[in-house]
């Protein structure tokens, strides 16, 4: 199958380690083509950058998604999920709930870790969102900007590492999950030090991806997810516009 | 005062509409100025769509914004509302919201009518979203384009009327909302026929507006609604990418 | 417009400061009446003087009230709020629902300071009965009776500096509410000292009351708030009798 | 041991039943009072009497429990039922929320009838301030008057036993609570013709109060029942008044 | 009345603990008798002990509640509940849930204290399966074994009180609940130094089990608690398979 | 990789017509057998069912989880599924769970469909227990042991296509979940008839128990799913009591 992964980042780096966990975690018939975003944030991390990139990524989706059997939103705020599930017929995934019901399948309350104090009420509201904040045990904030570019880790994995362990002993959390599409392939390195599973979005969304597209569910014929209709769409790019009334 | 208000559809007569009932509600010293959106949806009535005007709206605010004292955001699915506090510095309200939270000083549960089946599942994240879906006694449903143009609305009306009927008789709704930019100014006419308050979001969210601006809160100094930090942004118009480390 | 304030206390240094609260917030056209309770307590701090009060509001409503175009209930326990919207034909008000609606406007989660640690879960049930609970981040005490005389504030100025800068930095508040019809005009003084917006319930209520009043929301003629049919009364005073059955 | 019923109506028919039939269940040892209010409503069915019936239930408590080993609120509003429990030293139970517990250990969904559709959502404020909405599956409205005096109660029991058989088939309710102090005793006499075990509160509240006196446990030292601190009060009964600071 | 209580662990001294404090506190008609399991753990402390303990409920009643009044599951996880009710024609209380709604009627919100981390999240899944999350104001840990033998338990009582006044002080919770068979009748040791009350499930429950049963409440005709169908069942000890289509 | 489905009826034919959709769905390297349960019901219906399939599935699982890299519990309770969570070192999936978490994947607000008024309170009581309440848009019930045996399926076919139909059209549901092992593999034949994706537990869970062996999750060394640690466990099969302590 071949798996379109979107970050609506402008950010190079992380879409290329994105990219590289995703293969490393892919089954073999899995061919992996990972986007950027071609306008917006380098890094989303306010509201407004947010905003932007609900239209950049079902811009970057009407460009490159016709080929793709699945799609998944390598952006931890999981930006335009819904439109993209309702704009195309195939599977579309994001991190953050990919790896929040993932862990709901390990069975116990999750502990959230989030980079930035900025940013976690927009994590808070996505949770909300998809009616899963009764399965949040707890929340920690990290700061450090390190993942973000090569370099040495190891005070952003310390803090990390903490975070997850005073979920653990004080919000009595059964599993953790690291926000940030950053994050992919992180946990790996950082388990040995955590005493209760720890998921990252991008392994869990790779995954998910895939089970859904072997599932293949129907296109909905009615409701909010149905094909798009004719729309009277103006200012946005042909592949955009095409989309409507297919 | 000046408030601006904008709808980030691209149909003039949605906004001309609203813009008459702003005009009609608003206090005498406050001057409005109504925008529509320069790209994306006549009417916006799918994900997608919204997608786009989460771009179309903050841009739109970031060229237009600067001389006002407050913004209505007169899309009823608040369109890149949480985005629009944190980017500018005075008070922004959502049509929806201000519906919402004004209907509750009013004392019991809500009835809210919407228009379009496809629709109804945004508008519940909405609500759940603001956290007031326990305050939420039914929703019901009309079909009709007919408010989006000129011509006769005694079919449409009839059904709006029935359907906040329903909802009074039926889920004992106390108070009845009607979402739709385009609803501005409807409640006059259909509340002799309904039992219960009937309110529009651009009525209640203009004077909102009002009230907050007389109110003068600080822009944060904390928190995910502080001012935008620089950031690197690309592809977006100048006016919007100059929002950022102001 | 004429708006009724009532303070159900007896206390006339705390209705004066509300009335002079008020006064301050109030648009030109607007004249205020401040009335204190006539039994009851000095100052509302047990569920029992609660009890009371309920009976000693609706007295005072029924007395004053016929003249009025808007009343404002100035306890911060929104004392017998509902029961006054039942009985008036015109919009009233509570401090705190106000307060709070007010505060869901500007957008994130609410941070709620309390007077006295007896009274805190007074206020959690408030807030659940407002179907609130959910967008409060988080609560904190602060012990002190010094704002319920005239006299040096500092002190307590200090506690609730400090209580608020607590909900901001630990439970992640994004606007602070100060309970307490005291409290009115407070938040001026302390701002500066707060990184995220402060508000008190009267200067929010006045303007709501306000706001409410022009939109002429009409009586229900059906529900718990339409007009209070003949009942069976007695030994209440002959202005709350006469209420029934108009 | 000495239980006291208030029924702050005035309504001494109601009275009569409710004593009638809470001797039928009490124990052997229990002797029982009954009081009525002495001002307020005949019988409480709007929110403003609800307001004076406040007042009039601690008035009552004051000048009559003290005597008393236990108290039952006899107004299925479960009027001033935390007041009271702040006031006294012994355990006081209201009807509402004592066949709503009770309900709850028979292990499913309640199903609750409610006399007269003003008063629904005032029930419907009552169990959410207890916490319990999550166990109700559903709400029926019967409207009848017949029970509030002698005579034929054929089609008043028709009605309910219709609304009670609605709550099993279409919400799945797996026992049914009658709302009301009238329908103290009632239960027994519909029983036979609903499948699922009906309760009404009168039954429920006399024996959780013989329970809960039998547990005799401590008036609190802290929070918000804590023994009522010296108060200035004025205009209300001594009675009262002396109940502060003792 | 005939009272069975059964403790489905095999340890008979918990069984001893759980049998003296229940005959110190039932009435003076309720003739007590106590069981233990026959298979599964000494002290359940685990998912898998408790999965065990749900059928070694079911056949200790079919076994022995054949004469019995009423039953009390003196298990704290209140182990096969909803099935012994569903087996049985007569009333069946389960300890935590007894404890947690006796705990609803002295008015606040509930503080409970839990030995070992390891079961805390049970304790909270089964709170929540009750749909009594609200009513909680906070969890505590004790970390101590010794209430499970003779011995000194000066140690383990200063936790416990430690862990409840933390939870006054902290959480605000105005009453207590020991979660724990073998916590019964440990309050009262503990009571005068914890300044709100303090309840354990053993006593709550057959106070509640004497109090439903002098309720006669039907055995449900209709729902998920109607008496046993036929059905076909194998494996299962003679008297288990008997109570199916009786 | 070796996966075992434990369907803890003892109905071999539902465990028959499981294992066939389970392997029609499974990937080719995924190996799977199917075990009955040795004693219990033969189709659970009850609660009291229910409880002895709990010890008879943590048996199951002692005496032939050994081998194996995953399990399913493929009984629509997903019964003793967080014991053998805990017992077992290797990821476990009920397939009810894995349905509703696969289902929130796809979008919407999810419809359920169970076969049995008697069950439906225990089907909502599971779905609460994993959170997931507030993503169901509404519940039908089918009355049908077609399913359950070979023959004729139009007639219950027609049922669940009717139940699901409604479910979209008058709850809004945006996906459908048929709940029952021996609904594997139906939803193909139903779903040209139904205008949403609709979704089995089974063909979700043996995909979910794949993907979460690829993912190898850590066994937690803390809380309530860290190994059983030694326990006195007597009366239970030796494989079982095996488990404590390895």
């Amino acid at each position: 199958m071949r798996l379109l992964i979107v970050n609506s980042n402008t950010s190079a780096y992380v879409t290329a380690k994105v990219a590289d966990a995703a293969r490393a975690v892919a089954s073999p018939g899995t061919e992996i083509a990972a986007m950027n975003g071609t306008f917006g944030a380098h890094v989303i991390g306010t509201r407004t950058e947010l905003a932007v990139a609900e239209h950049a990524t079902v811009d970057l989706l009407a460009q490159h998604a016709g080929e793709a059997d699945a799609v998944v939103i390598a952006v931890s705020y999981d930006v335009a999920l819904r439109a993209a599930r309702e704009m195309l017929d195939v599977p579309v995934v994001g991190i953050t709930e990919a790896a929040l019901l993932t862990a709901c399948m390990l069975g116990g309350q999750i502990g959230v870790v989030v980079f930035g104090a900025r940013v976690l009420p927009i994590y808070q509201e996505l949770v909300r969102s998809y009616g899963l904040q009764h399965r949040v045990a707890g929340w920690r904030v990290v700061e450090s900007n390190a993942p973000y570019a090569a370099g040495d880790q190891s005070e952003a994995d310390a803090l990390a590492v903490a975070a997850a362990n005073q979920l653990v002993a004080q919000d009595h959390a059964e599993v953790v999950v690291l926000t940030g599409a950053v994050m992919a392939g992180v946990p790996a390195r950082l388990q040995p030090h955590i005493d209760v599973p720890v998921l990252d979005g991008v392994s869990c969304a790779v995954r998910q991806a895939e089970l859904l597209t072997s599932m293949r569910p129907i296109k909905p014929r009615a409701g909010s997810y149905a094909r798009l209709p004719p729309r009277e769409m103006s200012g946005v790019s042909e592949a955009l516009a095409a989309q409507f009334g297919r």
